[in-house]
């Protein structure tokens, strides 16, 4: 006779998912008999971790399977730390559904093994996609999605076989890749997209241009509206073929994305999504009540778009394997939509976004309404503060926040998280206006960016105080630069067409300015050159904007540098 | 004939509050007249900067005073940028509500001179708290509240005239002086505070003691349960007096803290609360329609406690300021109760929090539960990771969170915001599960620690997964200490009665636990010992607990050295 909670668990999966769900179970019903299955040798590894292997920034890749306290997680740990029995490189043919069970083949002996379930956990992960034609048997083509992998490309760059490295897909895999490459090694890295900016699914064209020119400056080479068209092998290494030419490099890594690894739900017949995601309930249940799914092989519903997505995240992945945990003790927990909140470092820049850009947020259907701004992540009196630019998507009709990007080589993903929970519950523009944000001056200006850039926000919306996308071409406007004049001297503004008329002097001077032309105010932040539109348009000036997120922004499209100089 | 906007503003003081009310409104109503009457003769300062200034961080008190782009703010400035007429080194004596205006008298002429307004701001800021018995025209007894004491203050550190100084008062501004003093200068620094642990509003005994060990190791005396009791002049110095004995010093600073400054306000008979503050409702109107303020001076309703309170914060008086200046620009601006947010950075140490302590929350009547925990404030694996201390409070009947303090070396105050952001919705600990991270390894755990503690509460309220506070004295319980042998060798428990069964062996080797006693399971950061509770607990041990926040927080408790090894 067996206890009630005696039931036979089954998870597919042995990374973040499966084992969180796994080991939860186990903690809620001791008495259950646990089994996780992975075709992997290494299981249970901080992925996110590999770029930094890569890069050297992490010695070992035992550093990436140990536990906080030294102590690798490997099937023996999670035997007799957890109770859990792992059972690796071992490929899950197929799952009876009606004979609950899962039928496995050893990928060392070849030999077949039967685990009845009572409950089946699928944390199947994802592939990576890989264009057809791409030669895969190469050893100079890769994806970059397993540990091993890592390790490979590590030793490669370390020994020296690696000077120069091809990177389709310039996500922040891609991007983390270009900087583990360079840094450390040396080795010259080429970053591709197919779309119109690097790091497309977090940044607007006009803020990524900023991380661009920023890596330019670190000698990575970009091209972007570079669709892969091909890998060629040659004598001495591979070509990468584009629409911009051939690029010879010594590697080439495929890190364009990935799908969801749902093959096995799909081949037992499991409800799958129009992603390619295994639909879930959101007790992360699949359409059968005995199995549950959770990590990269599920589809999501995005909170702030309404749609359904594919959002492969590790945090996300650990937080869905505890719902399952629970509920499976006999909790009853709820894995809500998402926003998709992201961040990435890349050499000394970092750079977050979270809900929607403005592009997906047009693409969704809102009345879109965007600001810009640049601002100091702390008190712009304490040393070694930094420039903080963030652009803000809201909706126009209902002042919805939508969206937040931020780039800073200080703090940005404060800002991006207080964002993420504003998005969880319905936020609107006046929202950021009531947050309460920690105040000193080591961590934050006494009135926080994101309170300013609602504030930029809504005096757009309500007061008419009209701002242009810091790319914007400025030639056909009358340019008055309010910065002072040294400023404006030492930091020039490229149009030729531009009067200074310093922001101090503004009300005594703006006469200078011409009531009968197209005028654009632009100052170093986008706070003067607001303040100056104000004076304008209360002088008889009908049609004057700023240059939003000021000369910092706009200048940083073109050169790095040039801002750095402006601290 | 004058225009509907044409109206007569006038603003008592010229500061955060006051003036970003008026120039808010200026740029509403660009044909307002304007006037700000201040009686220092220095505005418009970054009040906050003052021990930056004091420390040698910040090279001049100009800097303080400067716009990011280098201009002072002065009343030229006030005047030219942004219309506003500033009148320094002026007292006002008295409102005359009837008459709607002010009566003022210069401080340098004694002049009178008469400002009628039609809308009146008061922005009159606090008074430093001050025992009585206190000699106050000693220089060498002194507030911290005005730029110019920061000024005479810097010069006697630099000067060397400063060899020893009291600081009566361990709230954020007395341990930021600690630091001030002691770090450029080499001076010795004496903290004073009646309460049992410094930063008592922001802290409970147990995660203050952890900032006092380290402050200790710093070399700074600190002194809790100490009651100002005099100050008593001598040939050399000043004599500090408490019940804990005499300290001679060269210098002392009274920083117990601050009252509203709302004489004024009450002489002309509007309404004054309990605390001393303005009353003021959620638009700043006082309880004349004509007059409204903001700042220091006012008094608010605490969101989490319900209770009316003094916030004397300079990111509040901002918003407050821009509340008032879009109202009276024909807006609809409201501002909500506060959550009381504060962070402070002594040396290298981060302390932030928000909401209420567990001592506040017990007194405001909630039924109180808290969850104690360490973690890394980045990937475990990422270089350079620092450990972080959180202590969560919330309310055991609802669930609602009720406050969060934490202390790091690293990322602390993201955590706060965020969970300030939470606590603005009323947010429960199901809503900490349900917040999304922006993450990669360099920003952030893949599980994020306010989702970890969350578990930990949620573990603690439903699963019976106690812990203790980890000061508790484990004398007379027996101790399991479930680290590695080398860990538990390195840094080893006090106690006496401690066992060691690692948790990687400890379901094979929990029987060694005896069943009858009283046992508390102890690892490093409180996720394996609250596991090796629960396996107890399966194995039939009734009476079994582990320490909140681990080894970490305890050790940190008696010595921060030690912890610093452990990493």
């Amino acid at each position: 006779m067996c206890r009630e909670d005696a039931i036979r668990i089954v998870a597919v999966g042995a990374n973040a998912a499966g084992l969180r769900a796994a080991a939860r179970a186990k903690r809620l019903l001791p008495n259950a008999s646990v089994t996780v299955i992975d075709r992997g040798k290494l299981i249970s590894y901080g992925a996110c971790g590999m770029p930094y292997l890569v890069s050297g920034d992490i010695e070992t890749a035992d550093t990436l399977r140990e536990t906080a306290y030294g102590v690798i997680r490997d099937q023996d740990f999670f035997r007799k730390a957890k109770g859990l029995e792992v059972v690796v490189q071992t490929e899950v043919e197929r799952i009876d559904r009606e004979g609950r069970k899962v039928v496995c083949k050893s990928l060392l002996t070849g030999e077949t093994t039967v685990y009845p379930y009572d409950k089946l956990i699928l944390a199947t992960g994802a592939i990576p996609l890989v264009p057809p034609g791409i030669p895969r048997n190469n050893p100079r083509v890769s994806t970059f999605r397993i540990l091993e992998e890592g390790i490979v490309l590590r030793k490669a760059l370390q020994s020296g076989q690696i000077e120069k490295i091809g990177l389709v897909g310039a996500g922040p895999i891609g991007c983390e890749l270009a900087e583990a490459c360079t840094a450390m090694w040396g080795a010259k890295a080429i970053l591709f997209d197919a779309a119109a900016n690097i790091l497309p699914a977090m940044l607007d064209p006009e803020m990524a241009r900023i991380v661009e020119t920023y890596l330019k400056g670190e000698k990575i080479e970009i091209h972007t509206n570079s669709p892969l068209q091909g890998v060629v092998e040659s004598k001495e290494g591979v070509t990468v073929k584009t629409p911009k030419g051939d690029f010879d490099v010594d590697h080439v890594i495929i890190a364009i994305g990935v799908k969801p690894d749902s093959t096995l739900a799909a081949n037992c017949g499991l409800t799958i999504g129009k992603t390619g995601g295994i639909f879930v309930d959101e007790k992360m249940t699949t359409s059968d009540p005995n199995i549950f799914a959770a990590g990269d092989c599920v589809e999501l519903k995005h909170l702030v778009s309404g749609k359904i997505v594919i959002l492969p995240l590790g945090s996300l992945a650990n937080r869905e394997g505890r719902v399952i945990g629970s509920n499976l003790g006999g909790g009853d927990e709820r894995f809500g939509p998402v926003v998709g909140s992201a961040a990435v470092k890349v050499f000394d820049m970092n750079i977050s976004s979270t809900g929607l850009t403005a592009k997906a947020a047009e693409e969704a259907g809102f009345n879109v309404g965007v600001a810009w701004g640049s601002f100091t992540d702390r008190a712009d009196y304490y040393p070694g503060f930094e420039n903080l630019h963030l652009k803000l998507v809201y909706d126009r009709k209902t002042t919805k926040l939508l969206g937040l990007q931020g780039i800073s080589k200080g703090e940005v993903v404060k800002r991006v998280d207080v964002f993420a929970s504003l998005l969880k519950h319905g936020g609107k523009l006046e929202d950021l206006l009531d947050a309460e944000f920690a105040y000193a001056p080591p961590f934050a200006p006494a009135v926080d960016p994101l309170y300013s850039i609602a504030c930029t926000a809504r005096n757009e919306l309500f007061e008419g105080i009209h701002s242009l996308s810091p790319d914007t071409d400025l030639d056909d406007r009358f340019v008055v630069d309010v910065r002072r004049a040294k400023e404006a001297s030492d930091r020039p503004l490229p149009e030729q067409n531009t009067k200074n008329v310093p922001f101090e002097e503004f009300r005594v001077n703006c006469d200078q300015v011409p009531k009968d032309q197209n005028v654009v105010c632009v100052c170093s932040k986008g706070v003067r050159s607001a303040e100056a539109v104000r004076i304008l348009k209360d002088k008889g000036c009908p049609n004057v904007k700023y240059v939003g997120g000021g000369s910092l922004m706009k200048l940083a499209q073109k050169a790095w540098d040039r801002q750095e100089e402006a601290l």
